[in-house]
């Protein structure tokens, strides 16, 4: 970027170009709230607006600067809005984006501890704090049998998971040969769909996915599980893996880490811990409970893309024996040899993780949990739960409103008594006014409205509105005879 | 981040930091070809540096900015010196580390059109531009059958074909069943790794890659996948899948596109076409005849995140028939329905991916095509080739050297005549001297450097600094009597 005359944006242009983008970020933070939350666009629409072919000639960066106000924005769902209330946030924070800059500007590719020492130890390191904090088993600790590493997405740990599984059923040398289409894993009917899509990549089969029913608060129940699992066997089958979930994806649901940790124990699979939302809850110590068998766990993940402040992709997934993860997807061609590879005093975590090249991500996790501090996520962490348990009251004291599933943390699923139909008019009306965004889920067969209280901006004074917005909403529709 | 006092970076707070970062990324620059090229740290190093645990309390930004200076740039591996030859380059330019930026601060998470159209229809169109440049066939254009997608690495896209084409393999059902262990999938000896470790991603089974021979080029000899293909389907096996590479990892070697494209349609075999590397060359119409052929391939992919100025991860994959890949990956729990999904008019780009996030990597290829304009990108395509060039003379032209393999682009396979023990020494030497980094590969079963010349700010200077330095090693590595 150093020279002038050849295209590439010069180091003087960079500084510019980068202040008005900082900016034009922190502008937008300022006016967040004002947006409608869920885009109003058609489909087509931003596309549409967009030049048919790239430009033969280069642009002035303030040119495309405009684009992205006046063609990009209205295409935006704000995921940063106090008033994003749907699915499970994905939060930014100051830190991590400015962690995440500084990862774009070293641009460094860590897919062998060589190719970026620090890259690989940042990492290490912050994964062993995050055990600590999370009160993870000695042994998913660097310096125990396993360790940890950051995946993009919950999808693809739980992917590695499975597979690592899949391998650790040796008999089979499923790497080598392929898979004989007998191996079974299981979760509950609430599991997060990635593990039914794992079981399709993986070759092992979504019908060989056991959905194992669920209690009334709709956590698996286990003695169906270990039913299940008796049975399959009796029937020629191999149980390799089961899921459990902390925080299920429809209602927070919390399934019994204990209880399912000693059936996996005695018949021997591979228990996997999803808690990809609720994890971050645990950094309290009066959450620290739920933990609670996670010793029998040989693998776990949270995400503190979604609700500890570090902007998406940031996975954090850990095993217990690392050994079994790098057996099932290490593979070492002759371009990537290198001393330290061969040492083996490092790890490579290109052998942790389906892609080969990763990006220095655990920057902007360092940055959060040195910016924030313990105490700092703990304070935020509280708020939340404590703004959802007053939602929580507030329905409850309405006649017309119901909770219908416990709302441990940071969502709330709820419904206006009647029909579905009034229930998917009620939630579509509060989108399209754009004041707020929330979405649905099917509990029990019913319609079912969830209201998630996680975004990093979220106050009492959004919540009170939203609650508000609900009611007259709801009390309109009631009164035009829906 | 709009409050005090509740650990949030304030808006104010974060201009004054983003700011000192964008300094502190341009001051980068400005020096980056004074560092060590490959980080000189023992193994624990960096991690013994950083602090046992997470802090209580927040630290002041400075204090991280400080650690980033003491403690993680010494592990660094500068991939943006313009004396990196190592690999293949993994580039950043400003308008991309830009666009990332504003990815980051608007932190939209884009699983589903809904989520942020703008996120979707921004990556379609500009794929759709991309398509356009590489002259890539009718059918991959969104207005086609088929379409683009950005994947984090062309090893992930690698996996999507692969599971695409088992899929079609429709008696099998594999997905819903599990594999049979019988399907066979085909490529070089020079392949890259990752697609051998797709197939045990896959439950294909590693055994069941059949690696062909090459011929004298490096290039997969088409006849002999002819007769391979028929020998499995003789033996009652199930050919499903090839790969043809255009720039193998070792040597850039260019496999017969249409030769493999014809024999994989008498077959009924999906052809997947990795250009990871070498695709960014096409954009030079010079090069376009490189693609003849490629009509036949069902899948494409090339990794602007290598050559084209714009910060991984960025890999381009391109379908011919998306149905077969949304087919194969695709899965809709009621959580995630929404009305645009349902209406079959918008791409939900989690259908054809492995994660099921997403974040805004258009943004950074948006602006890389904007402010370079193609005729800035065909500038630096040219000048790489032409620099790689003059490094093949001066290899020719010393009597100590020789060239071991065609050099298309900007990749020199060269060797110290005499042992491979002598071309290790060198390499290590020249890594040790901190002045540039290169690495080495094996062909014909002989240690060869590699030397590529593809970062965005490599001059003549460099090349020509680097050429002396290996020179004067060998030579002194020769009259050390080696």
């Amino acid at each position: 970027m150093s020279e002038l005359k050849n295209y590439h944006m010069s180091v003087d242009d960079f500084r510019r170009h980068g202040k008005e983008m900082i900016d034009w970020i922190a502008d937008y933070y300022e006016k967040v709230d004002r947006y409608p939350v869920l885009s109003k666009v058609q489909p087509g629409e931003i596309g549409d607006s967009l030049a048919d072919a790239a430009p033969v000639r280069g642009e002035d960066f303030a040119q495309i600067l405009r684009d992205v106000e006046e063609k990009v924005l209205p295409g935006i769902t704000h995921w940063q809005s106090p008033r994003f209330h749907a699915y499970f946030p994905a939060n930014t924070s100051g830190p991590a984006i400015l962690g995440d800059l500084l990862s774009a500007g070293l641009g460094v590719q860590g897919m062998l501890w060589s190719t970026s020492p620090a890259c690989t130890e940042v990492e290490t390191r912050v994964l062993d704090w995050l055990a600590d904090l999370l009160g993870l088993p000695e042994a998913y600790r660097s310096t125990g049998s396993g360790g940890g590493v950051i995946q993009d997405t919950a999808s693809s740990a739980i992917l590695c998971a499975l597979i690592a599984a899949r391998e650790r059923d040796s008999g089979l040398r499923t790497n080598r040969k392929g898979c004989g289409g007998r191996q079974v894993a299981y979760c509950s009917t609430q599991t997060h769909s990635s593990l039914e899509k794992a079981m399709g990549i993986a070759g092992l089969g979504r019908a060989n996915l056991r959905q194992v029913e669920v209690d009334e608060r709709f956590a698996l129940d286990a003695d169906k599980l270990a039913a299940q699992v008796k049975a399959d066997k009796a029937a020629g089958l191999r149980p390799i893996f089961v899921c459990a979930t902390l925080g299920t994806t429809s209602s927070t649901a919390l399934d019994p880490i204990a209880a399912i940790g000693q059936i996996c124990a005695a018949e021997g699979l591979w228990f996997h811990v999803d808690a990809a939302m609720s994890g971050t809850a645990v950094i309290c110590p009066e959450y620290r409970y739920l933990h609670d068998g996670v010793e029998y766990a040989d693998s776990y993940c949270f995400n503190p893309h979604k609700w500890m402040f570090t902007n998406f992709d940031c996975s954090c997934f850990w095993v217990a024996d690392r050994a079994a993860l790098i057996n099932a997807l290490s593979i070492l061609p002759e371009y990537l040899l290198n001393e330290a590879t061969e040492s083996g005093a490092v790890f490579d975590y290109r052998d942790w993780q389906v892609p080969l090249g990763r990006r220095f991500r655990a920057l902007k996790l360092w940055f959060v949990l040195r910016y924030y501090g313990v105490e700092g996520l703990q304070y935020h962490i509280r708020r939340h739960i404590e703004l959802t348990r007053k939602l929580v009251q507030w329905v409850e004291a309405d006649e017309h409103f119901e909770i219908v599933a416990p709302a441990p943390f940071n969502l709330v699923c709820f419904r206006h008594r009647g029909s579905d139909d009034l229930n998917k008019r009620i939630m579509d009306d509060l989108n399209e006014s754009g004041e707020l965004f929330l979405t649905h889920t099917k509990l029990n067969g019913r319609f079912v409205l969830r209201l998630c209280i996680g975004q990093s901006r979220t106050e009492l004074e959004h919540v009170q509105q939203a609650w508000k917005l609900i009611t007259t909403t709801a009390a309109r529709l009631r009164a035009d005879g829906r």
